[in-house]
């Protein structure tokens, strides 16, 4: 049984000047947060640009970050895809590249008919195939589906499902859910803007965008709350939500690239239709960065 | 400057079987919560039905619920209108029966046109004309609109404005605010469903539709997050959700009349649109009140 | 059986520069506007500000105007209230005031409770109660619920239902109901925004924010498209459009005001919260008057 | 110039029993439509799966669709994907294959990012590379993102983009558009449910699931409507809404090819997660075509 535990990165995926992918640059990053003590590492999030990669990249990807992940830290690899047959492959690669387990975005486009029976059968299916255990992924913000509680629960007990990152940010959900599933199904918050409050619930860590570029303060966050230090949690979770939400609900990955650039880590362009963050968000992220005397 | 600190039940509002207001049913019932540890109690909130008042029936409310609570608790009144000016009528009519502070949800018919700077006119107003402390209410489920950070902040500097009950459950908004505005402003919790989690971001306490059915339940949690045991505190938040979420969310203030009357407290009939639980519903809440072993 | 055949228009509530009532205003936009072929007013809908006024003044507004609209145009009164008892309460003062039907908006604020039973108790015990025929409202952008196809066909049974003024705009439902409902059951189109695709599927005219202002233009669409000259038709509904635009979905009842004080008809200021609007829109609201060469 | 003047069915496409993609299929039921009086087909639009398919197969449809539309037959051809780089892919391998013109969905995973600004720059960079003629694709309850008049208005002066299939619905909206674009600016109805009153507004005709299975039944809207009898194509257009719900909004692609397989076409299996209906839906769709009397 794999344990979650901890603190992840969603990594985002590098792009050159050409728009071209560049798994050296995400080796790089990779390499230099490794100093950190991260739990791991999920690669093809939505911070990592999934839905913008080709199928040929997107493999790629997987194999090139697994050579640089240290064998002592996690790789999570994000291969939701809309059809069950084109997700059953990606986890068969994804596993095939030495990935620890994999991240499922739930299917979303035809929307009104992802019922509860359609997707406990979409998942069950993808779950017996895939060679590594699987992680529920709720994005709501960007799938523009909720995945319910009663699902997510029915969910758990598929012996290959282990866990969820939920980025929906519902802690009577989150709640909810801890309540009802068995001891060892792991959630994870999926953003530092409620790690302090999924703790307090029972979330084992999160994977948060906020580790790329403020590991530290997120490890802080983490740590302080699991030696009761509750006070000293609050302050840090506190300070780290205009950052957090900076690169996160407000814009998102181009400001989380912005930040890597600024801190020396390689941020770079993201892929299109994304852009660039203009120069007043570039100032404003400065600005976060530096009231919160980050350095890597 | 008023404490908000603990816990406040939201009485709902009797009507007998013909649907007439009985304020005797509710002294009643404030004389046996008044028992518990409360901090005080909120008249005319969501769970009191204010909307389904008429003003001349408002004002009774206001006057007799004050003779029943004891002068060691508060009464904070739920006084929002649509209109400013009927707003500030309301909240000149419950300082004038003794409330304690004003809870004022936000006008929210004209969704479209109440911007920022629409509700900052209108709470500044109506927080210069309220001759007593102003609590900002934001109940985005029920209005339809979900007031900003950025809004309540800037009404936080308002020296009438006191603190916000915030019911949304979003705590990435209620970490924002608290890490913005001055010390003494105070958040409250609008749901048991997020009590916990409002606390480890500083939220003071909690008005909770929960309080006037589990009184011991909410203060448990509060209790023991404020002694630093957290995980009797996390313990006693899971158990809390289910019944909390049926009383709410699901099925709201029917519910939690069907809950009191069962409990031994006076519930009734919700006043029409509002239609009394079924028997399916009644049984639900029955067995998980009886899983609680909840007794007042 | 009263046929709502023709243009409606919806008349602004007018205030003076105090904020106070001012029925005398209102007689005189009404003698103003009667002039054109309308078939009748509106008074107390979303443009009348019904939520902004006192239960008093309400039956004051129902009154005054009855006494300004020729005996040969029907007064149909904004009366919905979030609880059944006031709904019904105002029914009958409408109609005392000489009302020729009531326009009940559906209650919303316990949305998650607003089910298909509790509307239909709702509407039913008003449409038992009501000495005049009743016309649903149907204004989700406002009140934050769509009322669905199947409540209102099963409304539509009711004898003393007469008819629809739907706001959402959304014609697929419009088709639907007209398709299902018996042939007398009449629906009106709630924006001038959809007035032509409206009689397109059968609506028989409709309740217009527009006909305050552009009365001529309201009607040639519908004359128009009566008589055939659907070429014609379309050219005037495609112009139309703008203007009304800015006065409903965008700047709402204070652009109203502003176009009817620049046409020399009393708009006056919106009540708070609404706000007047800014230069800005006031330019715009010129030009867009300019364009059409609306004169009254 | 390509005049899209006319009827297109939105094709499904084919699955055999193991959910292996059958071209063979799809070109039966090509040719059995292609007796109707049809301006066109779409190939991988929604109701084409488009997202269910891998990149691979998504060319083989092109390619073979190709071959069995009759040359006197436009193809339109889905290409839209999350990134501009495959985007613009897609669009020259529709090309290739011979497609009329593109029709691109737009981007909208980082929804909160989808501006004007970067939905203008995508569309831009894709109609500057696609060999053919653009048509946009807006479909806001799949893509969870609604493109508004302004964007797609500036669109509109891209000499390679020609027109829009609205499948919002939004009557002001398509009003809003046809009044400020370009003459030669080609608005398609994006579903039978509101085809007359597009039509009325000046769409040009439609792009519509219903006439996979009743053809006749919207070219008649169509033909009644261009031909000025206008009370028959409101008949006609009342009596499809039924039937053309149920095999949209309500039960889907599923649904579609249901009926598909009762009219003696292909429908087969959907692709995984969609589920094929159950038999309570199939007496539905059956009792629904049976009323219009239906026959291929």
């Amino acid at each position: 049984m794999i344990s979650l535990q901890g603190i992840f990165p969603p990594l985002p995926t590098a792009f050159d000047s050409r728009q071209a992918l560049s798994t050296d640059k995400m080796q790089e990053n990779i390499r230099y947060l490794s100093r950190y003590d991260l739990t791991g590492f999920l690669v093809l999030g939505s911070n990592g640009e999934l839905v913008n990669l080709t199928y040929q990249e997107k493999c790629r990807v997987y194999q090139k970050c697994r050579e640089a992940i240290p064998g002592d830290k996690l790789m999570l690899a994000g291969t939701g895809h809309q059809s069950t047959y084109e997700t059953i492959q990606a986890c068969q690669d994804a596993a095939r590249a030495g990935a620890d387990a994999v991240l499922v975005l739930n299917p979303s486009y035809y929307k009104g008919l992802m019922d509860r029976k359609a997707l406990t059968q979409h998942y069950w299916a993808v779950a017996d195939a895939s060679p590594v255990p699987l992680i529920i992924y709720n994005m709501p913000a960007n799938s523009g589906l909720d995945m319910d509680a009663d699902t997510i629960c029915e969910l758990s007990t598929h012996e290959n499902v282990i866990g969820l990152k939920d980025s929906g940010g519902n802690m009577v959900k989150m709640g909810t859910i801890i309540d009802r599933v068995q001891g060892d199904f792991q959630v994870l918050a999926g953003s530092a803007g409620f790690l302090l409050p999924g703790l307090s619930l029972g979330a084992r860590g999160g994977i948060l965008a906020l580790a790329n570029i403020a590991p530290g303060l997120c490890l802080d966050i983490y740590r302080y709350f699991m030696d009761g230090h509750l006070e000293a949690a609050r302050k840090e979770q506190l300070n780290a939500i205009p950052l957090n939400t900076s690169v996160t609900r407000q814009w998102g990955v181009p400001a989380l690239k912005e930040a890597m650039d600024h801190l020396g880590l390689y941020g770079g362009p993201p892929r299109r239709p994304l852009l660039p963050v203009d120069s007043e968000v570039q100032s404003t992220l400065h600005r976060l960065i530096s009231e919160l005397d980050i350095h890597l």
